[in-house]
């Protein structure tokens, strides 16, 4: 079993940022991602449209034997975690979880939470938040735009500050202390986002949140893979073209082009 | 026959502005609509995922017994028109063949084509139009930015005019005299782009060159439906929320809620 690799499934390439937060924690264990770049985004579908992929996504990874699942989209994480539960023999790690408990050991007065409109249509990041701490403010917004510049390279400049601007001056005005950033895309324009919301407020990334839930629940199970520095990580996707590949690697900051494979699900 | 529908697919809502050209120019006739909702957009990927999805699109209409098809999307018109062609029982109307036709009837010297990248870089364009006239100049120019800003509904306003600007600065600086709005989403600012472009600068429009070409086929071959001022226009999609409605209002100019039903293909 622990030699097993963790699956990560995604919508498409955003989901790489948690591959890397994953890496850095656990540098030992092999990895099996899986890229639905054939039908990203999933921010824009309904619920049953995201229920559906995310199941498909799941039993891929499944099928391959993976010791633990981790649903890196905030919007599979949203509308698609507790489905995949009822089907999943092996522990289902999502992004909403773990960054929930985090925020909730923070003493926070106003929290802001930005994602897709998937991701901010369901609630879950106040809900699950308000359910451990019924006085939080939380402050939620759809930022559709960002998704699309970011992967067309849009990571600084003109164009994503004035996105910025545009959907974050709400949540300016409104003196949140922490920004929950729902969406894998995010952190990517991190350095832009603090720039604009300055340094009193604090960003919470849920690849960071994931990698160390995952880390402690490996460990505590006795479920460590064994030390390794060849760790094996591969990497699906359901639609491959040399665009994308220039996105994975932005997202996961190194070359990526020799272990990337497409498959149908 | 002549009682039969026309079929038109797409790969979302955008293909709404060609249906719109449709009821102008053929006010009697039925039209069966399907958009792909569920995994638009198509214009980010490979030709082979475009290929498999146009065809599962085309399926879908010719299964419901349409007179003809109609390709409104330019991405699957471009990646797509030719495989759909090889298993349709019915003729197959594109966006590319009527407009490159009318583009030759123009004496044009340097012909801009703007579009997903899945249409430029196909080069369908380019190519369709040298064969007519292998002297004619052709600039082509991937605006991926523009659909999904158009379907925020920044439709006027700074932020599509920043986005013109970036894309379409080239265009003017080589003194184009025709530009080919080659995405069904264009028209919706066609004002904007003809106010950066300059009055001397042709806009043409796919969506009113297939409408011409269909009209001009079903009066050749009598296949025109009977006048009839209640004609049935049904419109399919693979994903529906109450944002697509909104968007599809967007592109058709009018109310749609009644007459839009979801489909699995």
């Amino acid at each position: 079993m622990n030699a097993r690799p963790i699956g990560v499934f995604d919508s498409g390439l955003g989901g790489l940022t948690v591959v890397n937060e994953i890496k850095k924690a656990l540098p030992y264990e092999d990895i099996i991602y899986l890229g639905d770049t054939a039908r990203v985004p999933y921010g824009t579908r309904s619920k049953e449209v995201v229920k559906k992929f995310s199941l498909e996504d799941a039993i891929f990874l499944i099928t391959r034997k993976v010791k633990c699942l981790v649903i890196a989209c905030n919007t599979s994480s949203a509308l698609g975690a507790s489905e995949v539960r009822k089907i999943s023999p092996v522990p289902v790690f999502d992004a909403i979880s773990p960054t929930v408990k985090k925020v909730a050991t923070l003493s926070l007065r106003k929290t802001g939470v930005i994602g897709t409109r998937g991701t901010i249509g369901s609630h879950a990041y106040r809900d699950a938040i308000k359910k451990l701490n019924a006085k939080s403010k939380i402050i939620e917004l759809a930022c559709p735009l960002l998704v699309p510049a970011i992967e067309e390279g849009e990571t600084s400049g003109q164009l994503i500050r004035a996105l910025i601007r545009k959907y974050l001056t709400p949540l300016k005005k409104e003196k949140i202390d922490s920004l929950i950033l729902a969406c894998t895309h995010y952190p990517i324009i991190k350095k832009e986002i603090k720039r604009f919301m300055g340094q009193g407020v604090a960003l919470i990334d849920p690849a960071e949140e994931i990698a160390a839930s995952l880390s402690l629940y490996l460990e505590e199970k006795n479920l460590l893979a064994p030390e390794n520095p060849k760790a094996k990580r591969i990497y699906f996707v359901t639609d491959l073209t040399s665009r994308f590949i220039g996105v994975a690697e932005m997202f996961l900051g190194e070359r990526i082009s020799g272990s990337i494979k497409k498959v149908s699900l």
